[in-house]
C-alpha cells in the first residue's frame, strides 16, 4: 500500500482533498464561535443556569450563524463530492499536470468560496467559485466515465 | 495504482460511484433553478438592487426550494454512507455479479427516489425506494465486516 | 486489490470506517421513528388522508425530530472528513497501534457524542465528545500531511 505514496497524482490527490476536507471541518468550530458571540443555541441543555427569559432569547437564530450554517452545508454539498470524484479520478492515472490543475483550481475556488459566504462579498464572486468549483468535479467525472464505465 | 482499473469489480464501483455521486451534485443547480424561478433566497447579496419591499418577499422560504432541498439533505445521508461502504466492499473482492446487484439496484433506487420526491408521487414510492437504497448499504456492509472486523 | 486486506492498518481502518458509517445511517430510520411517533412531517404526501386541520398539526416540527436531525447534521460533518481522512491516513502506512488508537477514540467518542445528544446529557459531555473527534481528525490530517504533502 505503501507505493500509493509513490505515485505522484495520488500524492497530489492526498494533500489536496486533505486541505479542502480540513477547510470544511473549520466550519465546525466557527459555528461554535458565532453561537457563543452571537448567544444564539440549538440546544436546551446547551443554555442551562441562565433566566428563563434570557434562555428564550438564546434559543433564537441569529442571521449570522445561519450563515456559517448554509457554508458548510454548501461545502458538504460540494467538497465530499469533489473528494469521491477525485480519488476515482486519481485511480484512472491522469496526467500529473492535469491532475495538478484540477485540484489547485478546486482548493482556491472553495477557499475563495468561503471567503465570499462568510465576509458577505458582493455577487457574483459567490455564484461564480461555486460554480468553479462544481465544473472542476464534472471534468474529473467525466474523465472517470470515459476512463472507466462499466454498467 | 493502474492495477485498480483492471479489476472489474472496481470498474463497476468506479462508475456507479460516479453515477450517484454527480445525481447527487446535480441536486445543486436544481435548488438554483428552483430559488430563480420561485424568487426564493437565503442571502441579502443574493437580491441586491430590489426595492426593501420586493427584497423581503424574495427572503421568504418556498415550499418548492424546501423541498429540493430536502431531496438533497437525503441524498447526502444515503449516497455518502454508499460511496464509503462500496469502496469497502470492493476491497473486499466480492463475485463481480453480486457486487454489479448491488451497485445497479442502489442506483436504480436513488434516482426513483429522487424522481419520487421532485415530482410528489403518491407514498410510499418514496419511502420504499429510500430504504432499498438503506438495505443494500446495509448488506454491503454486512459483507464488509464479516469480511474484515478487526477491532 | 486483496492485498488491501492483508494489511492491519487498512483492515482496521475499513471495520473502524464500517461501524461510524452504520452509526451515522442509523440516524435516518431513527428520525422516520421520531416523526411517526411525533406526528411530524415535512411533505404534504406523507400525511395524505388526513383531514385539513390533523395534516396542518401534522406538519409543524417537533423539538425531538429536530433534535435527531441535529445529531445527524454533526455526524455528517464529523464522520464523513474521519472516513475521508482515515483512508488517506491508512495510505501513510502509520504504526498500527497509532491507527488502532486513533480509529477507537473516534467511534467511542462519536457513539458516545450521539447519546449524549439523543438522551440530552448535561453539558459539556456533547461538546467535550465533539471536541475529542475533531481532535482525532485533525491529528490524523496532521500525519497525512507531513507525509506526503505535494502542493
Amino acid at each position: 500500500m505503501a507505493s500509493l505514496l509513490e505515485n505522484e497524482v495520488f500524492m497530489a490527490y492526498t494533500t489536496y482533498a486533505a486541505v479542502v476536507t480540513l477547510k470544511m471541518m473549520l466550519m465546525g468550530p466557527m459555528t461554535s464561535y458565532f453561537r457563543i458571540t452571537r448567544s444564539s443555541f440549538s440546544n436546551e441543555e446547551d443554555v442551562l443556569g441562565k433566566s428563563p427569559e434570557e434562555k428564550k432569547k438564546c434559543m433564537k437564530s441569529h442571521p449570522d450563524v445561519e450563515r456559517v450554517k448554509r457554508c458548510h452545508q454548501n461545502d458538504l454539498e460540494n467538497v465530499i463530492p469533489f473528494v469521491v470524484i477525485g480519488l476515482l479520478y486519481a485511480a484512472t492515472s491522469p496526467e500529473l499536470s492535469s491532475a495538478l490543475l484540477h485540484f489547485r483550481l478546486f482548493a482556491g475556488a472553495r477557499i475563495f468560496h468561503t471567503i465570499a459566504y462568510i465576509c458577505v462579498l458582493p455577487q457574483p464572486s459567490r455564484a461564480l467559485s461555486w460554480m468553479l468549483g462544481m465544473l472542476v468535479t464534472f471534468s474529473m467525472a467525466y474523465n472517470v466515465l470515459t476512463a472507466a464505465a462499466y454498467f
